[in-house]
């Protein structure tokens, strides 16, 4: 076995990744036990921070982590055993209206969601604006009629004009007026993903059963090699109510992470084992998705390069490296580094989606709307690629029928949460 | 097994087909004999018309064609057999300069080629003109200067103001003087063919050995089940020289060929079964690559959609066909219907390409350049797209080197052909 320097830099490896890509050899056994390997050694030689959260370091020590402050030594076989004996390969995220409900994991169609996250739109005349409340609402609808977006997602845009605090419920009062498809959770706290939870529950209302839940949350190491509190508390809440966790490394390789494939790799999948391990440690059972997201970090301009077949690459392998550890996995959609609907943003975009999709990924994030390395998310785009994954994946056109309408008890407890 | 015209409009084969599509199942043993069993029962009762050359109806005379007229049955699983008899797994392109040789087949890296047929140029200003010698030129240089582009292909854009009689020496002067890759042979006639290879052949000036040869020349079928002349007498002229055909079915699905996926892939299996076999017929062991190419043609616009991903299916389909026959199999790069180069052209052409490198397509048509239809060639998209798989195959950056410079004898030979 090659050692972790060296693996970082050995053109073999990242020449066997290139032939991956061209589809002529997928990744074999030996280069994916290359990579457990070397996130192997990198937990338990150079360890995991987990920043501010107390709890989460005792439960390590209790589970055979190394501990020195808030820096863990972790043994990578035994997390793997944790999550492959406990974590589910596949589970059903449940929507207001029970024909909306859908499977994640290998043996089902993967789910398309928007673009997460985008502070600025770029509406149909050109114009660029801050994301606001009216326009979420808007992009939530429109997420809603997208026949091929099965899953409405969670923050598309910023609402920049409302108070912080007031935001996970004016979110979640879109998702669950203007659509009755599954979402994703909040994570501004451990506090607001709990609230999110319990309205969730109430208008899925249904009862709880294994192998499903309501809501999808999307929990971020910070790379390299660190979580911080906020995360781990709100990974400790979803877990324990038996929601899901989409555990991600997202890197900037060459900034947060190795230039390398391989080392990215390696780095990231230490990181996200830790972190799927938390979820069946606090919650067995607890449905978890694992996601590698990797993009080069250009050293002249300063930016991520999104639509760079590096970042493909660790895509293909992140899909093997979950399918060997039992757990669903995450594929991004039509990233780009494009700051206008060109054909640079359509070629890479499409890159990236097919690049999830033929890999295999289950849950592919930012299908739709995104722009400018995920600075805006674009009214057109998103329309265009909603449309173009319809047609791909062989939805039938039209829009999808409006949403059952919410339970008017519940939609005004939820207002007045708002109003609080 | 299905009768033919169930399987034409049999929606369980279609989701196959769909399902290999997105990744989770690629195509498996049994949906491969539907389909061959298909194109037998095709071959053996509808078959194929060859029209207007008396020898090669004779040969299948011979050859255990059950002949009326111009129009003859033939017996599918002896065709495959011969040409898995005969036709080579892989074969070299030979270039002027030898550094430049290319192989082409399952064992080899995709070969790129530039857009081939365009009767208009989109320039930078945004202005349309007609092709001419003076932009056929300059696109050649282009290719050559493209380290992705492995072959600088034929027709890149049409020679409207060159007599047709003169296009196929001032095309082959252009491809011997502006670069010295590899490119692609004249089927304008079995006279102009073989002009082309004795000058390629000259220029390249190695001896002629198994395995290797100097030009690929595009042989299309004309569907539904038929075979013009001129094609049948390039394709005998082209074959007897040991020089390469690329036998392909271009069909318009719907319009020339059956709207299904399933009823697209039987019948040009079928053709193209019946002109590989020829190739073999007339000089077995000469290089042949297999084309499926299929494009829904819609049925408001009277257009073919390019972009669709049923033309995608047909190309994963088509790869694995023609590796049970052991011959290198055809790609489409980045066409689209796209009429400028916007998210539209980008999204499908990178899809196209993205396809066709997946499945493992050999050699990859129309890989810079297409807009419209493939009416015209844009001369910015031939840069974005070069730029973008030299990217994607870990190619290079920068300009190829200046090519070699052809025996100054050899030039004024070709210079004087011209003027004839």
């Amino acid at each position: 076995m090659l050692r972790t320097s060296e693996m970082l830099d050995s053109p073999s490896v990242n020449r066997d990744f290139e032939m991956a890509l061209i589809g002529r050899s997928p990744p074999d056994e030996a280069a994916l036990r290359q990579i457990e390997d070397g996130a192997d050694h990198v937990l338990a030689e150079v360890g995991i921070r987990f920043e501010g959260d107390l709890e989460t370091v005792d439960l390590w020590r209790q589970n055979g982590g190394i501990v020195k402050g808030d820096h863990v030594l972790l043994d990578g076989p035994r997390l793997r055993k944790i999550i492959r004996e406990n974590a589910p390969e596949s589970f059903t995220l449940r929507a207001r209206n029970p024909v909306r409900d859908t499977s994640i994991g290998a043996k089902h169609a993967p789910v398309f969601a928007p673009i997460y996250g985008a502070p600025n739109v770029l509406l149909e005349n050109g114009e660029r604006s801050s994301g606001s409340l009216s326009i979420y609402r808007r992009l939530v609808s429109m997420a809603h009629a997208a026949p091929a977006l099965s899953n409405t997602g969670h923050m598309i845009c910023v609402l920049n004009d409302v108070p912080e605090t007031v935001r996970p419920m004016e979110m979640a009062l879109a998702h669950l007026t203007l659509s009755d498809k599954p979402f994703m959770g909040c994570i501004a706290s451990p506090e607001a993903a709990v609230d999110v939870i319990d309205v969730a529950s109430m208008a899925v209302g249904r009862d709880a059963t294994d192998g499903a839940c309501e809501l999808l949350h999307l929990i971020n190491a910070t790379p390299p090699l660190v979580y911080k509190d906020n995360p781990l508390k709100v990974l400790r809440a979803v877990a324990r109510r038996r929601q899901a966790c989409m555990v991600t490394s997202y890197m900037m390789m060459g900034a947060t992470s190795p230039v390398t494939v391989a080392g990215t790799l390696i780095q990231g999948y230490a990181e996200v084992l830790a972190g799927l391990a938390l979820t069946q440690l606090w919650s067995p059972g607890a449905p978890a998705v694992m996601g590698l997201f990797a993009i080069p970090f250009g050293m002249k301009s300063m930016l991520p390069c999104y639509g760079d077949p590096a970042s493909h690459v660790v895509q293909i392998y992140a899909v093997q490296l979950a399918r060997r550890l039992g757990v669903p996995i995450r594929g991004e959609g039509g990233v780009t580094s494009a700051k206008v609907d060109d054909g640079q943003a359509g070629a890479e975009g499409a890159r990236a989606t097919a690049a999830s999709v033929l890999s295999g990924a289950d849950f592919i994030l930012h299908s739709a709307g995104w722009l400018e390395q995920g600075r805006s998310v674009s009214i057109g785009k998103f329309e265009r690629e909603a449309t173009a994954i319809a047609q791909l994946y062989g939805i039938e056109a039209g829009e999808s029928a409006p949403p059952l309408p919410l339970d008017p008890r519940l939609e005004s407890e939820l207002r007045q949460r708002i109003r609080m």
